[in-house]
């Protein structure tokens, strides 16, 4: 397939979509940059570039800049969600009167079922609209933005794992994808990029367990010294139950370890470890309140989504609940109930039972019911 | 009542062990104190005296100091437990052989349900033995030993609950402990001593919440710096799920806010304000370990009891059960297996139907079962 060039809208202009900006304008497309806070763009807004360090490095022209959502929609062929997951459904509702037919949406990543959620907010309220969605199971860039011009592109990721939802759209579509994207690889079940979110089996219990110190503001450094190995006891134990539900969805689980080893090339072999051996992770700080994404995002998107899974399956996960029920009590945020679960986006029950019967002919219906009523109804 | 002297054994030679010790002796009697370990007691051991400094000072002789179980427990006429909760069943099985009928034996504290654990476990084992088992609902003295000689007595409550399981025994037996402790308070219900049990609703919250700054032994007030206003929700939550326990079977129950009003004279109006106007709470450092009576005893004998009760009775306690879990996930010990549940103690099913049936003759017994089969399994 020869190179073509897109109208591609990224909508966030942080740390991830200033490096999308910055390597899609390298390769000749028209990027359109919507910022949501006018905070740290005015630079990049009065001279349409941005200046890019590391990896790539140099000054990348922007085909327009805008915070109006009507303007960089209209005209897109491809529009890029890199922003926090817990934002996906409300930038859905702004984007949702300018859509038009065969627009492709991309998640950077989707964290847990964030192309399924997107792809129903939109056929529900348009059900004639011709749409296609996908997810990435992680951001491609290890990446910082610099102050109001620039971002600073450490690393982009050999391989990531795609998927469009639903995937009858793999087959067509893939194909452009991974024109623009080479590094993208497609997986043929949404599962594979949702279910193995490692971010939330991370960073809730890191700052859960940190939460006296985060909240007195004592500096420390957030992975190599938030675990210590009783701690790193949690993080297996969460990982361990997220796998025990993607093997009983017949869904091939990455552990923590694998997927550290994989993307960072370390060669940990328990889970103290992993987080010693991270050279990227070391100088990162801990977060100064906990009011933060590892919470409000990670919790909401990542491990709530496997808990209302477990819960249907009947696979207990109380190390996932417990810190669920902790975090909602520390932010005084009910993240059950507004968070990804069967009981809110009803297409994700249609899509287990589908692929349970797909690939698991022989497990029963009737196990597929909730059968924890006190714990849940306790977060209403 | 005259006064008589008794003789008097001491189980433990801590903090409160030698503080009693010191109490009793300057009241004329006979005390023994039985250390169980060697560590810290030379110079006690080898002078059989205790010195002691502020509330009451001066030199206090002991009867007999000893590690032996039969000398110690048979010519006592009182056995007093000064030990963590979580030994009491260790060192009833240790003195079992040597009890004769009619010893009174006092857990200082019970904990949750301690007298009613002890109890049962003597019956068990030795049918007829005529025993008399009470527990106070804290410890009399505000105290810390000192070194391998004393005992620095900081203050001695006012007023400290004390009741005996079974309850029949207070009418004969309470007058001749009142004569020894004035300062006890008799109540007639064994649950009010048991279940306001408010170290446990402070402790493993502060600590699963700094165990970061814990494991990296990063130095910290323990009560002064380790509650911030997220923290202290979640204080007021495990409070709240003990407190709703409490009056569903009929004990009026005592807030932490109340107990710390008028057991340190505070005027807290929230459970921030609590832990930093305790002036005695001001300088108390944080522990070194996780293994620490913080998890191990509060945990086992503090929130398990409340969590078995709140799912026999059908009253949801997540918050408590997510301090159960991830401290036994931290510690790799599975403190819902040994802690005073239910299951394990069948006598705690009697006692609270029985109690149900006489206070709210309105309830029904159906409602009476675990209904919470997922979340109490993952415990296995």
């Amino acid at each position: 397939m020869e190179n073509s060039n897109y109208n591609i809208t990224i909508i966030g202009a942080g740390n991830g979509g200033r490096a999308f900006a910055v390597y899609l304008s390298r390769l000749g497309h028209d990027v359109t940059l919507l910022y949501r806070s006018s905070k740290y763009v005015e630079n990049i807004k009065s001279s349409k570039t941005i200046l890019s360090f590391g990896y790539i490095s140099g000054s990348h022209k922007l085909k327009m800049i805008t915070n109006n959502y009507k303007k960089a929609i209209e005209n897109a062929d491809i529009i890029l969600y890199v922003v926090p997951a817990s934002a996906h459904l409300s930038i859905t509702k702004e984007i949702l009167p300018y859509l038009k037919n065969n627009q492709i949406i991309i998640l950077n990543p989707g964290r847990t079922w964030g192309a399924v959620e997107v792809y129903n907010a939109i056929k529900n309220n348009r059900p004639k609209l011709q749409i296609h969605v996908g997810e990435t199971q992680t951001l491609l860039f290890t990446c910082r933005k610099i102050h109001d011009f620039g971002v600073s592109i450490l690393k982009i990721k050999n391989s990531v794992d795609f998927c469009f939802y639903p995937e009858e759209d793999n087959k067509i579509l893939f194909p452009i994808i991974n024109s623009i994207f080479p590094e993208f690889n497609l997986v043929d079940d949404i599962r594979e990029t949702s279910l193995n979110n490692i971010g939330a089996v991370i960073h809730p219990v890191i700052t859960v367990l940190n939460a006296g110190s985060i909240t007195r503001k004592s500096d420390f450094h957030f992975y190599e010294e938030g675990i210590s190995k009783k701690i790193a006891n949690l993080v297996e134990k969460v990982d361990q139950e997220r796998c025990k539900i993607l093997r009983y969805i017949g869904v091939k689980p990455i552990s923590l370890i694998k997927w550290a080893n994989r993307v960072y090339g370390c060669k940990a072999t328990d889970y103290y470890e992993v987080f010693h051996q991270i050279e990227s992770y070391k100088n990162i700080k801990a977060p100064v309140s906990l009011r933060v994404r590892y919470l409000t995002e990670d919790i909401p998107t990542g491990l709530v989504p496997l808990s209302s899974i477990g819960k249907y399956i009947s696979i207990s996960t109380p190390n996932i609940n417990s810190i669920i029920v902790i975090a909602t009590t520390l932010l005084n945020t009910n993240f059950y109930k507004i968070g990804r679960t069967i009981e809110r986006i009803p297409a994700l029950k249609t899509l287990l039972i589908k692929k349970l019967v797909k690939k698991r002919p022989g497990v029963p219906y009737t196990l597929l019911q909730a059968q924890n009523p006190i714990f849940y109804n306790n977060f209403e």
